[in-house]
């Protein structure tokens, strides 16, 4: 099946369109008709070949929701007609530990990305950015009616990859909550742990986007560019989730914890920082890292976003707008997440 | 009331015998015959001058068991004829949040240090290495008798500061654990993971001490010095303990443990490490620090460990052999704990 997309020739070359081939619908498998695709930063750190070479053409794209027209004939969990969404993987091995413990995207054989990536059957993935895909029936997701499908889909991946460490790291009633950054990651960590129950702080740059946070569900908001925040809010949070890739000062954040307190990273800049381990030992303080979520935490997610009422913040544009969107990324010039539209490329 | 002591005139200088004066027995005070005085490597870190300066002469000594010859009118929990320990604290506010959980260790005022410390009353705490002291009734500890005092004086420190986070992390049956180093710290973790039955590794620079560290009670032993070690056992341990307090390469430990485990520091170097994020992003992992443990958690320790017949190897030595027992430690010419009779300072 050949379908219209819009891939990256080259690294650093602007997406173009083109037309790709899908895989036949296996017995196992189920045909999508995508509506929308996300932009996520790391679509474009991907194609601008920040992460190393890649499979060229790429199409990028893990934010995936859509229709599902045709499934094969072993799918029991969706049907033609049932709106659906992808997320950053589409296969695992399904039998190691990690698997069987609903961490796929941990598999041990590791995990195959929704693009750029080498599938368990040899061929190369690619992503949303496209009209149609073909993904087995395990790593699709129902995602609910009640959600705004647009708005539903950077919950594939900005809402799981916040969604697991605040339920990992039980953020909820009497758990003060930092979020560093107000983007993408960030706007869906903040909207999450408020319905969680969690009382929310923001800690951004500056103030610039202060309005936004409290609307979002924030109950604080602090400027990390302040040197007396730090001094400030010493001690204070149970959980920060650090939404910035950038290099930060890690012992900086570790002081905002109390005892028992968790720092986790949900992205990582390139290069090693530097830790003094005091900064932990002081306050029996933990920073970890997390990545994405399991197929079933997802589900979990997807359902307890409709049931509270929680899409993302999008900007809906048309294909041929992708890379003007991808400068507009760069610049942290969206609120809060791009989405294509991906009807304007049949 | 004046007593006999061994005391660090200044940083860098042997140790020599003095007299000290210990205050009179207050209203909520144990007055405590020392039998035995333990030497900690933060003994020798002090007295160098290695932590900053310090307010000398220093008494030091944070390991401690005696017998009670006097309380106060107010002390319930304690009586003259007792045997107990004091660990390194002896003070903390009692009132703040972290207190009141039972971790006076995190005290937010900081808590009050066995040895050259300032007390809430203003004076300077003067440790183990004498024939007296003079303790809060509260931060003194019941030795239980099951375990003989000499082999029981290191568990005040080196015991509560392995047992917590084996706690906290939940070492136990089915749980793989790892211990770096075989020193005071190791082997003591050694002997409390496998009573709490847990499957224990040692990980240790070389396998000198391979023998030993099976009898202590790990079920496996391989040195860190042979590069193969770090691929045969990529993945493996849900926690690992790390007592040593020189710099290690945190992404090669990081590397060890499975999906949601944690690497946890008892022990910290002068400077920063050096942390890549993805090593915690990609597999859940969490790099944490603990200092010692509280009151009642130390309490807990001495029973569990009595219970278990857990002692710590020991020397013995007289007060007169500190200085040459210090040079041994550093040359780690010990099994595993240099204790000081304190008969020989009488």
């Amino acid at each position: 099946m050949r379908v219209n997309a819009y891939a990256a020739p080259a690294a650093g070359q602007p997406l173009a369109p083109t037309t790709i081939e899908r895989r036949d619908v296996g017995a196992n498998d189920v045909l999508i008709e995508i509506q929308y695709a996300g932009i996520c930063h790391s679509d474009i750190h991907t194609v601008n070949g920040d992460w190393g070479p890649q499979p060229f053409p790429v199409v990028p794209g893990h934010e995936i929701v859509g229709v599902v027209t045709e499934v094969g004939s072993d799918v029991t969990r969706h049907q033609v007609g049932d709106r659906v969404g992808v997320g950053c993987m589409v296969n695992s091995c399904g039998e190691c530990t990690n698997c069987r413990n609903g961490d796929e995207q941990y598999c041990a054989e590791g995990m195959v990305g929704t693009y750029a990536a080498t599938d368990r059957d040899g061929t190369t993935t690619q992503g949303g950015y496209s009209t149609h895909v073909v993904v087995d029936a395990d790593y699709v997701l129902s995602v609910p009616e009640g959600i705004d499908p647009a708005a539903a889909t950077p919950l594939l991946c900005a809402g799981i990859t916040t969604y697991a460490p605040l339920r990992k790291w039980e953020a909820g009633p009497g758990k003060k909550v930092a979020i560093v950054g107000l983007g993408g990651l960030g706007h869906m960590a903040v909207k999450i742990a408020h319905a969680l129950g969690a009382e929310v702080t923001v800690l951004s740059q500056s103030l610039k986007k202060q309005e936004d946070g409290l609307r979002l569900g924030a109950d604080h908001y602090f400027a990390t560019s302040d040197p007396s925040t730090f001094e400030q809010l010493a001690s204070r949070f149970d959980l920060i989730i650090n939404t910035v890739s950038a290099k930060i000062d890690v012992d900086a954040y570790l002081g905002l914890l109390a005892v028992d307190g968790t720092l986790v990273n949900v992205g990582a800049p390139a290069e090693p920082l530097s830790l003094n381990v005091f900064s932990l030992i002081g306050a029996r303080r933990s920073y970890a890292g997390s990545m994405i979520g399991g197929i079933a935490l997802t589900q979990e997610m997807l359902d307890f976003c409709a049931e509270h009422g929680i899409g993302s913040e999008v900007e809906v544009i048309s294909a041929d707008k992708v890379n003007e969107a991808y400068e507009r990324v760069l610049a942290s010039d969206v609120r809060y997440r791009f989405v294509i539209d991906t009807a304007t490329l049949a």
